[in-house]
């Protein structure tokens, strides 16, 4: 009964420890800024990074490695490197990378992304990475962990611990580490305005707020899980830097419901995956304002078409996918680079809600392990 | 009744063009290799290639583009050629590409590869890497199709016209294409030895009579296809090679019979989708003789322990694998890096054989066009 109560105590008023870490996001993401991010002074500052600049700044490719919720995380930083810093990236999981032979040289830094430090695929990916001589930069988020003492250098999220195994905070940040990195890169590199530069600092700033507006959805979201709580499908579907986040979203329901979901790039259903589309096949749609707004517009007119039920994400104040879409969750507006880190909210508080309506166990669903630091 | 003789005669005796699509796989693939590999002379022509051979050994990169199947194609050129030619490779969803700002220099080669010739998503993408400077290669199935023109250079596959919708010959011969460029360039680099190489050109040479060995488990396949006809949803494993070929027989299934499959690389099931194992959920694993045999065994065992249902797909003579699964269906060995050619034949007519028993419209499944021409 006393580790019954000292549970209660630490999920600190909420039902699961999922929840409690969903709720925690805006203040962790500070956390992860803090002395990091000077947006009053124009300044990003990593030390792990400072320190070895040169190697990012010269290097032919980063290689990205990681595992599922990490492995998306660095889908997202690759078109965040890309898009910023003009670095060309290429996103292995770990798993593939270590047992391929990889060509890795000297010339290339590869950034190891893994919640716990500890997972074993990562690990030995890291191990490889450096036998070949290239530089590893590790993104981990419990100090001392394995894999932050086996890279060269790195920066920590600074998430607090995660209990619950579906990771949530722990992604986003990951995502926010990574771009602070982008973003520095790309003042040195000079790939960026000075003015763009200094827009994106305040941006980020914004984002902890406007992770708490999100996070207002709450209720709504818990009613929309209401009525899909019994489908035994999901698409999730985005493109350009939504598209890992539809990855991410379908995951979440994957592991904590147990519902089969799957993430697409949007303009990929029409390659195959549409074939699926009917009454029976909700269909998450992330329709922020964003370079691919229309894009995605047509892709949702498509599905509608087909009879598909839709549920978007969409922007404040948007008009158009509001009439089309059968259920809507309002985020609020961020630039497209940076919209990630909020859109995951709503994803995240759905597949939960989903998930406790059916008697799931949240924090510890079947199967899976917190932390896999075995093969 | 004139229309639907002739369409009979077309389809020369098989129940649906898929079938006679699947089927004319051993006589495609040899179609593909004439004039081009010669073995005996220890010879592969491509003139195509050879033409512009240096943009290839001198490039930074390879940057592969396709759309559905012809990504997947693209997924396992990547293994090849930095498995045999040791060129970095980035596979790309064109749609994505095209949005994306990409980095793309004179140095880099862009392999655009598309059945049809006339995607839309992937001929915008060629148009934009030509804008900035980088050689585009075209592997392409119909003769003079706009992207045929369009690129700079290319070889065709030569599968004769496709009229099933879900992509069969197409693929393997995209594959069988993109093999002899990998191993072309492999010799030219002297990346692979003289003696290797010739064994690979006397492998290749084998593939045919191989592929129409495994086509002799058709009914075997049929009876097991009976026994998953009514599953909700299914997981496709592989790893390495044939992870793509499971991302390819996941589309299939979905593509033609409307069930819900997904593939994924093997080790990344406990990071996630091994919640959804229990009962309900087949998993059909590619677990051939290969580099990660083992590692697939301990898959195959962690999902059998779940209460998982395994279709394996192994090697002949295979005894352990055999033992664990539930169904096993046999394929001829051949080296790793051609598997892919092999391991598809029974993927390919798993789904066909479903779609069938639900009376799915098997070559003009709902909601697909055979090539995509708008966005």
């Amino acid at each position: 009964e006393l580790q019954l109560n000292l549970e209660q105590i630490e999920k600190g008023g909420f039902d699961h420890f999922m929840l409690k870490e969903i709720y925690e996001q805006p203040s962790v993401i500070k956390d992860t800024y803090r002395g990091r991010l000077l947006a009053d002074q124009g300044l990003i500052k990593l030390g792990g990074l400072e320190d070895h600049i040169q190697k990012f700044v010269n290097a032919d490719r980063i290689i990205i490695i990681g595992c599922g919720t990490s492995w998306h995380a660095g889908l997202v930083a690759e078109y965040i490197f890309e898009d910023l810093a003009r670095i060309p990236v290429e996103v292995e999981y770990a798993s593939e990378f270590r047992y391929r032979n990889p060509i890795i040289t000297e010339k290339d830094v590869v950034i190891a992304i893994s919640q716990s430090g500890e997972t074993a695929d990562t690990l030995a990916a890291i191990k490889l990475a450096k036998s070949k001589g290239a530089f590893v930069y590790g993104v981990c988020n419990v100090v001392g962990s394995t894999i932050s003492r086996e890279t060269h250098s790195g920066s920590y999220t600074h998430a607090g611990p995660e209990i619950g195994v579906a990771s949530t905070k722990a992604f986003t940040t990951q995502i926010t580490v990574l771009t602070l990195i982008a973003l520095k890169l790309a003042s040195v590199k000079g790939t960026i305005s000075y003015r763009d530069y200094n827009i994106y600092l305040q941006e980020l700033e914004l984002i902890p707020e406007k992770v708490e507006k999100a996070l207002l959805s709450n209720e709504h979201i818990k009613t929309v899980g209401e009525v899909f709580k019994n489908a035994r499908n999901f698409l999730y579907l985005g493109r350009g830097y939504n598209f890992p986040v539809a990855l991410e979203g379908a995951l979440k329901l994957k592991e904590i419901s147990y519902i089969h979901a799957e993430g697409y790039p949007a303009a990929e259903m029409k390659h195959g995956p549409i074939a699926l589309i009917d009454e029976e096949m909700p269909v998450v749609v992330i329709a922020v304002n964003s370079n691919h707004y229309d894009k995605v517009v047509s892709n949702i007119q498509e599905i509608k078409s087909r009879k598909g039920v839709i549920i978007a994400i969409v922007s404040e104040g948007d008009t158009t996918v509001k009439e089309m879409a059968d259920y809507v969750i309002e985020v609020p507006n961020t630039p497209e680079s940076l919209t990630p880190l909020i859109t995951t909210i709503p994803l995240q508080l759905l597949s939960y809600h989903i998930a406790v309506m059916l008697n799931r166990n949240v924090d510890q669903p079947r199967n899976l392990a917190k932390s896999v630091t075995v093969e």
